[in-house]
């Protein structure tokens, strides 16, 4: 189906995905890109694909106009698709607790980092930032597809689990070093806030504290840099 | 000094600060915010101080206008100070090289990332984006006044090197486990480009390939995230 005017319904649904509100109601969200639509498409999950480009397999084709509109980059994709949330499936593996993660490029780095370190779940905190905004999909390069991603209360969540996980915080001073525990399978990694780090509350929760060996002279890492090499600590020696 | 006119001689001065350009022809930089002045006055580069708040110790006091003029963040700070561009100091210690990093958040963060694990030295390629913009200060957290930044013509930096040193180069194919190297202490490593990786060119230069333990179904990952595990790797035993 051929769209040429901005005011058309679907033109305007689209563009309503931008909001996360309007993507809670409906359950749906956007991608944009060769790349990511890939992704979606393998595991099933595109309602429909917009383009501009007539040889492309779309469900409707629009104007560069158009497009400029239902997208969130500068330099504008050919094709967005409109995606079906992911399912939140069951707990399992190592698990990520993120405390109100803020910076969309830095979830994305975190959801790509966790893929490469083989954790199979992430717990996102009510107040962290959207999974499904623009900035966090691309930034994860297609990553959200492949890891479970479970928004919900992480105090209640963890008082659940405090007898069945080893459960590892941060603190610069405290902590011992992560290697004394990169051999334990059932482990939850707590990563805090960019500004505040963890929480007080979600802090008495972890049964020990961790700290990655590093200068002093440096008081802390990037959020996303230091989640991403604990992460690398805890996966153990899979791959060696 | 109180200056009250957009036009003053000296607003005009600091707003060319933000030009690359200018930047480069009188030797200046601002920087934002107390956090970064305290760095900046620590190592004596200070040159002047602008605040819109008279409590503070400052050259120039300002309006709100003058300063929304002169910052570039969206949450203006009270302060900025124009700042000494640091000097070149000799090659020491473990080294960096940055082949073209174009994203200004990656190199505050490896720039972050390297202090961090003990790295001495940054070698930056001529057209990789520049130290003395202002994301990559603020995202390097004031890190940038505690490491030698070179900029200069990395191909012949390696012809120079490559018998002093173990150059090595990220192949996500053939590489060796990062592990291996990781009690070396003449170690150059050497990170590619977000896009594009490290250049042909450039690779030949390089003595070893290395890689990372990761999951086979993750094609990457970011750059700054993985020169940072590179670099904590080859930090080897120092602060057990």
């Amino acid at each position: 189906m051929k769209i040429e005017s901005l005011t058309n319904k679907h033109v305007k649904e689209w563009v309503k995905l931008k909001n996360k509100k309007y993507r809670d109601e409906v359950g749906l969200f956007l991608v944009e890109g060769d790349h990511l639509i890939n992704e979606a498409l393998k595991k099933g999950l595109i309602k429909e694909i917009i383009s501009t480009d007539n040889q492309v397999k779309a469900d409707y084709y629009v104007t560069d106009e158009i497009m400029k509109k239902i997208s969130n980059q500068v330099s504008i994709s050919s094709s967005v698709a409109v995606v079906k949330k992911l399912e939140e499936k069951e707990i399992s593996g190592k698990i990520l607790v993120l405390d109100d993660i803020q910076d969309p490029g830095n979830l994305g780095t975190i959801i790509r980092s966790a893929v490469a370190f083989n954790f199979s779940t992430i717990i996102l905190s009510n107040n962290s930032v959207d999974v499904y905004n623009d900035k966090v999909i691309r930034s994860s390069e297609g990553m959200i597809f492949h890891i479970n991603i479970i928004r919900k209360n992480i105090i209640e969540f963890l008082k659940e689990m405090k007898d069945k996980y080893l459960i590892l915080v941060t603190d610069v001073v405290d902590g011992e070093n992560i290697k004394k525990y990169n051999k334990t399978d059932n482990v939850i990694l707590i990563i805090g806030n960019e500004g505040n780090g963890v929480s007080n509350e979600v802090k008495t929760y972890a049964n020990h504290k961790i700290k990655l060996n590093m200068n002093k002279s440096c008081e802390s890492l990037n959020a996303g840099v230091a989640a991403s090499i604990l992460m690398y600590e805890l996966q153990g020696d899979m791959y060696e």
